[in-house]
């Protein structure tokens, strides 16, 4: 598991760069095969390393959902970035503006009026307009305007503001919504056209309907994906992906077996997390597919056996995490299992960045 | 909310130092006035400074789960360190070695041979042999020998091996399970003692029973509790602790009001986490005990109004967490309100400590 070291000291977050690789590459085939521009969600690997492969191989730019991972991704020479939130208070669109200027192209969302103007006020004296993204609800219940006339409405008070500049529309999909996607976002293109005003971007996004993306005809031309870089547990058990496609394992050694059937882990909810992402158990013990990971304390995974499994004080365990995205937001570093062969250390570099 | 400051970039976590301080004084007053020594658990706040006020109050030291929490604690200045954990490996029984030699008392617990043999083997040709108190499974059904009989067994091991000596009993009890704690260790103890070995100390614990601690006749010698130097919503719930004992808020801003009735907050769970530690939602909105939590993403909190709730874009919420010892984890640094006025950064010293 760990070639090349004596001992790792768990638990610990293990990428595997070639794997990783894999499915940065088929993906970016994918896209371009069906007409999309292609913007990985750093959310899920954080790391300058990982963004840099992802653009290497084609990709658009990245999306992020923070100022903070933006900048950590700029000061790694990134500098295509959407941050797809709505951006409020002075701080924060103070340091908009600056990430503005170090970038090539940087673009933000806005679901409301408030946001939008406070966008136009931050950027009123830029040297060049901040592109802003109307994004649209289209089933998601998060955030987004709730109707393509609502869409509209605030593309055209974009496009009328000054320091702004309408970039197109966005939205974060529910899965298996991508019929959702397509009718609103045809509504809304069109309504707002209809206004004169151009509307160059149509973003969707979310690993688990990816291989599903396509432009269909032209009305969407980007797709955001964060997970498919690494995969996880719930995109197996959704089977957007196979086993073999997951990149990440969390390595955790068995420190107490108490009673017969309970094997206890060194991995807790401060790295597997409590994400249990709609899935029964908190991850999957790999090479035990009958184990549960039936509880978790904050240093503890208790391991519920399988029938036929046999754990020792001592033993290592590798686990694939159900949602991975969560997980690299625990730890400062991970181990890299590099494609040419050997280890090193990946920092997660964008880790913590909540603001 | 934030005396003195201006604007604060949200999500943020803000301690209140005066309440904290209070919850410490009112526990440790509790253990003094019930003959048990305090030892707090610093895995809820991580920070040298509340530590250092822990034992300034008269705790006798502190526990933590991790060689690395308690490195962090020692450069600190703390001395007397009990680490709850099965410890193994070269790597981690080289730093325990390393932290018993620069600590007045070090202890650890143990619950099976491989563990004891392996620290017997690390301390052998340490200058001070290191204490091993054994961990019993009183009901808790994590870590522990399963009867007074193992326990018995396992400080017989302790007490004849080379580098390490038999330090007591430890449990992590059910909550509840203060007759079931008092059983097994009187038991364990007794048994213990007609085999001529000392058992100085028997180390209970936990938050959520805290009030009904005390020594029962002197076997009870210690307690560890965390949670309460800040508390939090499962406590308040619990009935432990009331709202005005809950030290900690998180702070956050409404980004997104898209539709009547849902208000969506730039707190997810990156700052809440997932944890909903029995609870329904994931968090107590200060001021609107109506509203619900109802969802979160790593960087959006679904905020499902109650009746008569009204939220804008742009409002500031504050949040008392389900489980603050999680939320803790997330950050690298939080908001103190000072006692003596102002605020300042306190840094969460041993965040992200897993090994």
């Amino acid at each position: 598991m760990f070639p090349g070291l004596v001992e790792v000291e768990t638990p610990a977050l293990l990428i595997r760069e070639e794997v990783a690789l894999r499915n940065i590459e088929r993906f970016q085939r994918h896209c371009d095969d069906n007409g999309l521009k292609l913007r990985p969600h750093v959310k899920t690997h954080k790391c300058v390393h990982f963004a840099r492969a992802q653009v290497a191989a084609g990709a658009t730019g990245i999306a992020c959902q923070k100022i903070g991972e933006a900048e950590v991704m700029a000061d790694g020479g990134i500098d295509d970035i959407l941050i797809a939130y709505n951006i409020l208070g002075d701080g924060k669109l103070g340091r908009l503006r600056s990430l503005g200027e170090r970038t090539k192209a940087l673009s933000v969302v806005a679901d409301n009026d408030v946001v939008v103007d406070g966008l136009s006020k931050a950027f009123e004296t830029a040297s060049r307009p901040l592109s802003v993204l109307v994004e649209c609800d289209t089933g998601g219940r998060r955030c987004g305007v709730q109707t393509p006339e609502r869409a509209v409405a605030l593309a055209k008070r974009i496009s009328t503001l000054p320091g702004i500049g309408f970039g197109g529309l966005m939205t974060y999909p529910a899965i298996g919504g991508q019929r959702d996607v397509l009718n609103f976002m045809t509504l809304a293109k069109v309504g707002i056209e209809e206004c004169g005003i151009a509307c160059s971007e149509v973003s969707s996004g979310g690993s688990p309907d990816m291989w599903h993306a396509r432009s269909h005809g032209g009305t969407i031309t980007e797709y955001r994906a964060g997970t498919y870089v690494f995969n996880d547990r719930s995109l197996v058990e959704r089977a957007t992906c196979a086993w073999e496609d997951c990149a990440s394992r969390i390595v955790a050694t068995v420190v107490s077996v108490p009673s017969e059937g309970r094997a206890i882990i060194d991995a807790g909810s401060k790295i597997l997390t409590t994400d249990l992402i709609g899935l029964e158990g908190f991850g999957h013990v790999v090479g035990h597919p009958r184990a549960r990971i039936a509880g978790l304390n904050e240093e503890h995974g208790i391991i519920r056996c399988g029938p036929g499994d046999r754990f020792e004080v001592g033993d290592q365990v590798n686990i694939v995490p159900n949602h991975i995205c969560v997980v690299t937001n625990m730890l400062d570093n991970a181990w890299l299992e590099r494609k040419a062969g050997g280890m090193s250390v990946l920092t997660i570099d964008a880790r913590g960045k909540l603001c």
